[in-house]
């Protein structure tokens, strides 16, 4: 049995990561992290888990968690888990930190969208994003990744196997993105108040959302260009789910069936990512409590344009779930073992 | 394997079976019914099966179908279990329907509150009543079971250990019920139509809801009293979930220590139902996605009257859930085979 | 024209009041208090009112405030407005209080039920309880009204005309209400969240919520009787309207013909008070945004008892329109002035 | 008082016409035509006019209708007006058509759009295009309007100053638009049940969404130039509201100096439009119920990009608000009357 510390177990990351976890036949929750309650029961704070958890909520003293388990699972604020790593933690247990911090190669773009330093630099080169369908290997070899951010995950799935053929103007994307509101985590803040999201549209974060340079570097290994791109957040009614619509010019010639040629390309194998049927265009709902991320696109003849779309769960692909498939990865697990997740319909 | 055939499959109730039953291990379905949408494939009803479900839709010849199975789930309307069984299909399979045809011992009381005709009555005494934790030992020999309604499994396991135990006053119960939109099915109707349901809440059925008899006549097993009591159902803007608030006069004397002896002598050893700490109230949240109940109670001394509140999904304990379990006791399985289901939260 | 002043203006009953008295022809509001935003214009708190409110959040300088208006709305949290006022106050400005503070006639039971002590108990006796249905010609001479609460609001109103007609037995009141969540306020906790809230349905305050003893007291005034009933109430995932169900024992031999003269005997001359045609059960959506109040009942020949059921919009009628309704008579305006709103739907 | 007929009156663009009619001092409502509820009492269909209005539904036949009223609101299907209109009935009285029959301007596109023939082209030319802060002249003569789909008020309006003043490339324009459910109608759909937009967000009528050549031809007309451009829909699970995002690459040099004296140019003095104060996103919680549009928009520097936005309530300046707007114009009265709706929030 894998043992497992969760640093940020009473987010809604960290309890979808329990969620997941108690399924997973060769794993053991060891530690419930959760500064903010501390000591209180964890289903006391999550009563979905009354008489499945029975563990109290512990500290987050990294040092001492890495003696006991075998993995650290960070679900915690920017900048947490950069300031409390270090090499003697590292070489006892891996870790999977869920929030930005080694994702971004470039430290001054990190700290520029930030607006915070960056603590452990050293770790950075080290740290694989783990985006497991586009860098399987390394992750296998990782003792630190870096796991994707929710919209990333879902923009740059959708985008990459036009980026990686080659397929669209670089210069010409634009990502329109749609989240449900468990992204906004669980922090009591007037803005998430049900009143205040309930039969409300907005667009936020507007030419300065921080998953923008992740985007933008992904895209950019997988075209092999420099890559700027527009992205903007909208906040929806519902508690999960993010839709991605993206827009780019089309190169000059390519055609239906090239394009679902590369989708199929990188994507056939996948078990996680389903390319759906012709002109059937991803919904949330349909991945809703899964692992799943489904993509579609339809091209516009009239403008040139392609208008590529995908739906993940944020905190399951986009977060606890995509999280888990990497532990699986680190370990020589089946890839997909406690992540056998039917979509939730209605 | 055992082989299994769902009539009704596209209905919500259909699509939470398969969801249960795509997870369980000893089962196979082979047999994907659905009148509406013969021919089609079952994915291109619900998406979230793509890539998951690759079998057609088929008619409901339950004849052809009991040749091929070991068991028949009925997810259909009421009066159609009813309309097509026979003694030779019941001597090759077995049966758990999901409508109300066979859960009212009383032809005339199922005739007066449905408004049908019963076309098969001489299989109403051996059908067993499928509410696990009350007849689990019937269940495990039945050939036919009728699996109880949304709103009565809730109800009913919510009072039964104050029933069987002689604390309330029997004529004195009201029970508030309150559900989400699922339970109305998924027929196209102006009255379930989003923008009809949405920001709004009303009452409907009242004083002549079909699961009030239902309810009467358990809770009148259990009591060994004639019961006759106030069922109000409401429905709410959500999309599963059913809270039952239910009011009754306590008698002389019985304290907070004796209910709570009564719910733990019924449930402590039940796995789907779990009595919450004292003060916590159920929400449904807290259940969604699962086969769990929730109970609790508060008494008010000022008017000497219990409030009990129950918590259930309504597609699982309160019909896939429980028809799942129903087969398993049925079949000789452990109870809890596939239905390891935790609840999903937010 | 009416100098109006606010305090507590930023809350939603605030906002709503802005909105109904901005459509007032005989008002102006001059003092727009809120002490959590002063100095910010009102329209950066509720961007609804940009380019139509102007003005400045002030502070809550009650004297000072007394000075300058005609009447003064506190929209605030119990116990502000006892603390503050005093008899020069009240020799210079009408006030209506949309607290808790003077609906309640005995120190001890406010004492009791709010947990704090009662600031200026010398104004209880003259405060006069704004429910302009039932004491139309004393709030028409008050100086002090106290306006009613939202759920308080709908179940007296659902319930009167049987407990002044001596139809039901008193003893055998159980209200089960539900809410929308704007009635929680606008203060930022984590149980009002989208994410908490959304897809989940609870009761709380089960046996203890404040609204109780007003109610209580209401009916016993109507009733002749000393009056104690169960009151629970719910939360629903929608922003605004209260649905009330009110069950009782209906007296030996009451038709439905003496429950319906009941009604409109109290009810017929009221504009706002709608009974439905018989059958009609009332929801919240179809007076959102109104100041009506819609009710009927139902009668349950079996168990002898009649379900009552209203429905509000708990921020205009159980709120901020009666408020302005209450000021109305008050100040000797058309009691409708303003309230022409038609609910919105869908 | 002007005479108003309408039909189409059950639908809920039709209902908020009425919604919106019966607070308009010079206007009577004399006909609800509703082809499927004749006979029926309009408030049983729409329970929030319960004791409001008191008429009863008629058909739609519209030469009867042209002798009794002044203007005739068609809400009603594509191809409706079209095919019933000739020259005695406009001689007689005023049309605002509320389809599409009569907002582009050539047949062939429209018959390419919505795969109908158009029965009645010859009164294209003089039908006017009710988009009233861009044709309020020509509104103002008008017999013939033709009132603007919900999508493209809200999209050209968001664009219309920056295409008029040339400060954007044309043909870089994209617009993503996300709309509550009532723009869907109120239709008993599967697609628009509860249950399938709860929780959900899709794009819908991808690359051939009707209201595509609409906005292009409006937007051709303000900028001068032939417009191609992406229009993406997607299904919000709320009430009412258009957001739209829309996308084009800056010409060179231009500042958010220039951009917002543009947009101050064409809506400073317009009641309707509101440009926000810098960063303010609009959000359709802030115009909800009311008849405004609010706009704003961000540049990007690092990709030349503008980022502009609008909200709308649908159904009022998307539909029914909108078409009062075009009525008070076409009769001299003010063009705000009855349109005072402050937005409501929460």
């Amino acid at each position: 049995m894998i043992k497992v510390g969760i640093i940020g177990s009473t987010g809604y990351a960290g309890g979808e990561l329990v969620r997941i976890l108690m399924g997973h036949k060769d794993v053991e929750i060891k530690w419930y992290g959760s500064r903010s309650y501390i000591d209180k029961k964890y289903y006391e704070v999550y009563q979905n888990f009354f008489q499945i958890v029975d563990a109290v909520c512990m500290d987050d003293n990294m040092e001492a968690l890495a003696e006991q388990v075998d993995v650290i699972f960070t679900a915690t604020p920017q900048g947490f888990c950069a300031s409390l790593l270090n090499e003697e933690i590292l070489s006892k247990v891996k870790i999977v930190d869920l929030s930005a911090d080694f994702r971004i190669k470039d430290v001054a773009t990190y700290e520029e969208w930030y607006k915070i330093e960056h603590k452990s630099p050293q770790f950075i080169e080290e740290a694989v994003y783990g985006l497991c369908e586009v860098n399987r290997e390394d992750v296998k070899k990782a003792r630190l990744v870096a796991n994707p951010g929710c919209y990333t995950t879902c923009s740059i799935l959708t985008i990459y196997p036009l980026a990686k053929e080659g397929l669209i103007d670089m210069n010409s994307i634009i990502i329109d993105a749609k989240s449900g509101t468990s992204g906004a985590g669980r922090g009591a803040k007037v803005d998430n108040l049900y009143c205040e999201v309930n039969e409300n549209i907005k667009a936020y974060g507007v030419t300065n959302h921080r998953h923008t340079p992740e985007i933008e570097e992904q895209l950019g290994y997988a075209s092999g260009e420099k890559v700027l791109l527009n992205f903007t957040p909208h906040l929806v009614p519902m508690n999960r789910g993010i839709l991605a619509t993206a827009y780019a010019t089309l190169k000059e010639g390519v055609t239906y069936e090239d394009v679902r040629a590369a989708y199929d390309k990188y994507y056939k194998e996948e078990k996680f990512v389903r390319v759906l049927d012709k002109d059937v265009c991803p919904q949330t709902k349909w991945v809703e409590g899964s692992n799943y991320v489904d993509v579609n696109f339809k091209i516009d003849k009239r403008t040139g344009r392609i208008i590529m779309m995908g739906a993940i769960d944020n905190l399951v692909k986009g977060a606890a779930g995509q999280a888990v498939q990497n532990m699986n990865l680190m370990f020589g697990l089946k890839e997909t073992e406690g992540l056998d997740l039917i979509p939730m319909f209605p």
